[in-house]
């Protein structure tokens, strides 16, 4: 592994967690080269909802690439994006009566992120927009200024601005009403805070901690944006997908964001794919005024449609994944049931979970536990306080029990460590 | 087409010039569905140097997808990515005496501008980046605000901040001299310019209308940055990967940025990936202090090596690069003659030519008729002046002769249609 | 009063609502061209605390000026800023225990928050600065950033950043801890605040509404910023000068800020003079690194240090103040419970006080008629809400009870007007 | 003068240069303490145009004060403010044709800076302004944006923005036509440069080094301001008030700024005041939308009336100002024709003169010796290299022959101590 210390910056991070060398990966498995098999539960930070390599859809991608279809085409028309869309539109959108444009802004998160919040400042013609506090949407100029995260922050070498940052659902444990102070900013001619633009949330706050905002408080949040004409941004990068089990993560709480952001499982097979989609009178660009290299990347196309027919079509993996974010919930409540002294409790909704301790490095003591027991899992919040789980949709009741145990033997080991003596 | 109509965002662009849908691809050729082949002298503007679908590249993808290679990784170790690297290392750093480390920043050429810009504020200290007139370095926050576009810095929706705009080589056309105005500032006190953390340049501009900086220029640069201390950071990530001749397009000059950015024809096949290369004490990254989903995504590390083996460890492509630049230049120099009413001249260094016309909406024009003669060919600039050809380094001469019998043809016709009667 | 129309800009106030020809002052009174007296409670908006035109003051200065001693020098040394500071330091830091420095930042209160700002921010390395839920603070760039009111922010044409609001004592009528928000942001490194320079306050805000913050909020404000190391700016421009009681409106708080800014009376005279103050240690600026031309004036000086000896070498102005203020908040006690129906109720501290109406546009209304019944008296608060009491210090405890009749009948009088049929 | 030391800020600086108290001022002389003379060839940086406490403008400031007439009323109809607007309107704009409406932006320069850039950005809707290198415009946040001196922004503590810097007249020794680069970028949609709200100019740069800007140079940037909609600032704040001969500056030129700002001089007394002028039809501000307490102080006004009526109602003023700056430069030239070696050479216009020295040091030692010989005396330039020469315009023939002589000696012993042995 000596080429990575002298060739690749330090800025690399996921290795340091799992200092070996990944080769092959199927399914909830990853490989190294050794062929040591780890059962993943961090699936690509939420790009791999439905596992490594999933057979249909490795058909479907190598079968384009044989034909000699084409792969780089820009934002070009092409088959396979003209058949993304068609299905986009007919699996997704018709069905949930979502009267959205699709953009293809640049094949990374940050991408939709960027286009979501310039189309919102352009619409409005306003600049500030509001964010909430550990939400995290990207390293990129624009989207680090609405991301919590101070060293993430402190990266830009340029102070951030433009935005404004709120509570999150329960941020404050209930001691103040929901949007009491955002409300009484905006409703207050001399608060001091610019009629914002818009609005950019998480419905589950990945990166800040498995944090989840309740669907009253996203209705609330919506009305507030509604009421004080706001656009109301959801970045469901993280969330989408059917992480929480419907497709968009928002979609229990009856609400329709303006401006919505997709990407990781969007093209159902780790590929680079990102979409902004917004409602039709929002759709003010000019052509080309926002534009990227890889903002059309076929093979993408191809497996996010083929992912499309094979999982949304019907509600079948919806109400898979309820149940097993169920299984997994119950389990982990019973985990920290054990580790109450080290201030162990339960977060997430669906196949988004987390196991938060109080008790300072607990968290990342049992992540390092489970990957020597062949667990992958990383850490999130702004203390890496919590131990997230986001397993493939696709994981078998059997790979999430035997996951769900190693994750209560790495805590008992965790616990012991972090515990000062 | 209805589909991208009702769909897809007004923003789309290249679809305008080009209404077909393409369906398949083969090195210098695209086809649409109806089986039409279109000579492609615009290669993903600049993504496929090696042309569509290159079978030996090909052939290494889907073979590492058959086997169930690890196709998403974020920055975990992978046996493709330590394979890149090693490559990358022993054919491109070490030739070339570049002790450079290397960064994957995420997916897109914006990415690896937004690592690059972040790193030298955080290095120095310092916030503003000098950029060029007409120099484009992509749409997010950070990397528009070194962009020259005004129709795409307008779509940002707020002020772009710690920039500042000088005259790229011969931006006056000789009538002052070079880095006058530069030094200047630089020089005094009183300037008003903020001391800056760094230069970004390209040096030929792709997106500013093919404008070529001479080699004396490109070290005279580098020699004012040595002096007042900014760091130098060459955008290669349009005319890098041998698009000029040699792999990185600032070897000719002499020069050693200090950081370059990569991306486009890097993967050799149109697979998004993007790096940024800085010298080795610029590494002040904290782990994850620059971050992204797909800023590992391992078939383009595969794709990339395979490009690296094949073409860059001989000098057989840049010879024929530069030999077919010459023929190139050669003809579009008796065509530009024909026009000289229209003020045509030629520009451009190696296979990245153009053929600007003073005469308004010619190369518009141009580009039109092209596209009904079946040839692909995008204009640049920023009154969008020139004919950009860019085609694959590994088209033939037989097709160049082709595309460049289109381009005179379709010349003779935009003249036409461009004129006053 | 033509000229005014055809010469002076519509930026011009104050003259809207008292459309007569001031020509002479004395004491509490000014006089119209006609001769008219007009009781004045509004001071010069707090400049006047010693009346118009003190007789002693005034000798002083006419002494000054028939000697020919020096007006203007700018920042060089004079014998009359000698005895300013040498009195200030006696008379006032001395005996308060106060180690500060003195600047003389320019003539106006917004130089002396522009100066305390740029300090803040050169001490600490940090450009976020945190303000308050309708503070005031001034209209040059930096000073409006941290001001509250819309409108003027408005005014700046650019985006105003560097600040961050917060809720001013009891902004959310007790519904949330105090602080609870504020310090919940600096305790997370994720909460998306970058770590402030400072927080600016004023301890009763004038302009906005004549809110009172509790000495209770100011120690705990003041604990929070010693606690997460940001420097305690306190704007003591409207509210220094004894307008509360003290000379300092934070002394009965028992806290000490690191950074003050005074101006208003600080002359006695109506002449402009600011000071910013800043603990020794704070004292990094470069000789010149701040400067103007009126920043040192030496009429200001002179009538300021005789109304240093004449007011502050003993308690009896304090004293006075503090009855007398007693005495209006009686008055205006009876009068809102007069005005229940219209929502009337009093705030204040000292003798700034306010008689604030939910009815809309009552107090706008009050000061109408309190105009016709010749006395002038200003609104405040975002919406006009309060009409505000600013008398002189000086003013006698008849002057105070004719105004408030006045303000009694004036009440009766405006919500007739503001209240529906 | 201990008490300095101990209680005054090190931010002071004139005082470094000049270590005694003044104490006294009549016409061009101020004393000391203990009663020694200087003569002043520094007029309050230009504030003192018609000398030290003029008598009749003394008489009627006195005779003012003495009757208890209003001194201050923030902008409220003052029978002084009015008297001075008549003024202003029959004697200055009337006669020059200029239908420009008054500001009282507060008492300082940079607040008539701050409210021409608020104005400039409100009326066009755009953010950036041009400024020059080397122009000087204040310390306030927004003035210090558009000001070169790079120690002064520094003190800012935060990236200033919204602001380019372009090259003054004759910036680079005539190497480069005029506006070459500005009109470039201006011309260009690819340049980079935002379209901008306005330009700032000093006709004469001050601080910056009394560098000129000839009448073709002015007419060619209002011309360039007319062909690009850009709004003109004339900064005339040092250079007004009959500087340069005529009242304002730019009068010569032939050219109508749309914005002009007016400080120092204007009240003739050393008195704070500043206006900021602008065409009728850009008052678009809202009534309130700038402010500040010292915006209307009634002395100034009466001061600045009685000098208009004295000095302006007649061409004797103008026109001896004119002799006596031919007098000025005659002399000058001399003295810097025996100071060749130094490389010294005579700038400036009207009363408004430097003598600059390539030799680095020198104009600061002359500075000093001048002030040992009992003449007062600033530098200025970004490196200091400049004597500077702002008598008042009423300084008579023989005080300018003895200063003068006083400068020649003082040259030929800083000579000798700033060369090299």
């Amino acid at each position: 592994m000596d080429i990575f210390d002298r060739l690749e910056s330090d800025v690399r991070s996921y290795c340091r967690s799992w200092p070996v060398v990944f080769d092959k990966a199927r399914g909830s498995h990853v490989y190294d080269e050794s062929g040591r098999p780890y059962l993943d539960f961090f699936a690509g930070a939420g790009s791999l909802n439905y596992g490594h390599n999933h057979p249909e859809l490795k058909s479907h991608l190598i079968d384009y690439l044989t034909r000699d279809s084409i792969v780089h085409s820009l934002d070009a028309y092409s088959a396979a994006k003209r058949d993304f869309l068609a299905t986009f539109g007919e699996v997704l959108l018709g069905p949930r009566g979502l009267d959205y444009k699709v953009q293809f802004p640049g094949p990374a998160g940050n991408n939709a992120v960027e286009a979501a919040l310039k189309l919102a400042r352009k619409y409005t013609g306003r600049e500030t927009v509001i964010s909430f506090t550990n939400g995290f949407h990207g390293m990129t100029l624009g989207a680090l200024a609405v991301t919590g995260n101070s060293m993430k922050r402190g990266g830009a070498g340029v102070p951030l601005s433009h935005a404004a940052t709120m509570p999150f659902d329960n941020y404050m444990d209930g001691r103040t009403p929901d949007f009491l102070w955002l409300r009484s900013l905006l409703e207050d001619s001399g608060s001091g805070l610019d009629k914002p633009a818009a609005v950019i949330v998480e419905t589950v706050q990945g990166e800040g901690g498995i944090n989840v905002a309740s669907a009253e408080w996203l209705r609330g949040l919506a009305a507030l944006c509604k009421e004080y004409d706001m656009l109301l941004i959801v970045d469901d990068i993280q969330m989408g997908c059917g992480r929480t089990g419907p497709f968009f993560s928002f979609e229990d709480a009856g609400i329709v964001p303006d401006i919505v952001t997709v990407s990781k499982s969007i093209s159902g097979y780790g590929l680079p794919l990102a979409l902004t989609l917004f409602k039709r009178d929002l759709d003010v660009w000019e052509p080309g005024e926002h534009n990227g290299t890889f903002r059309g990347f076929n093979p993408a196309f191809v497996t996010g449609r083929a992912a499309l027919d094979l999982f949304w079509r019907d509600d079948e993996l919806q109400r898979a994944t309820l149940a097993k974010g169920a299984l997994i919930e119950e389990r982990l409540t019973a985990i920290a049931a054990e580790f109450a002294d080290a201030g162990a409790h339960v977060r997430g909704r669906g196949m988004a979970r987390g196991l938060a301790f109080d008790q300072p490095g607990t968290a990342k003591a049992l992540a390092k536990e489970a990957f020597r027991r062949g667990l992958l899992l990383e850490t999130s919040g702004p203390e890496d306080e919590v131990a997230k789980l986001l397993p493939a949709l696709t994981t078998s009741e059997e790979e999430l029990g035997e996951g769900l145990e190693i994750i209560a033997d790495a805590a008992r080991a965790a616990v012991k460590i972090a515990l000062p003596a």
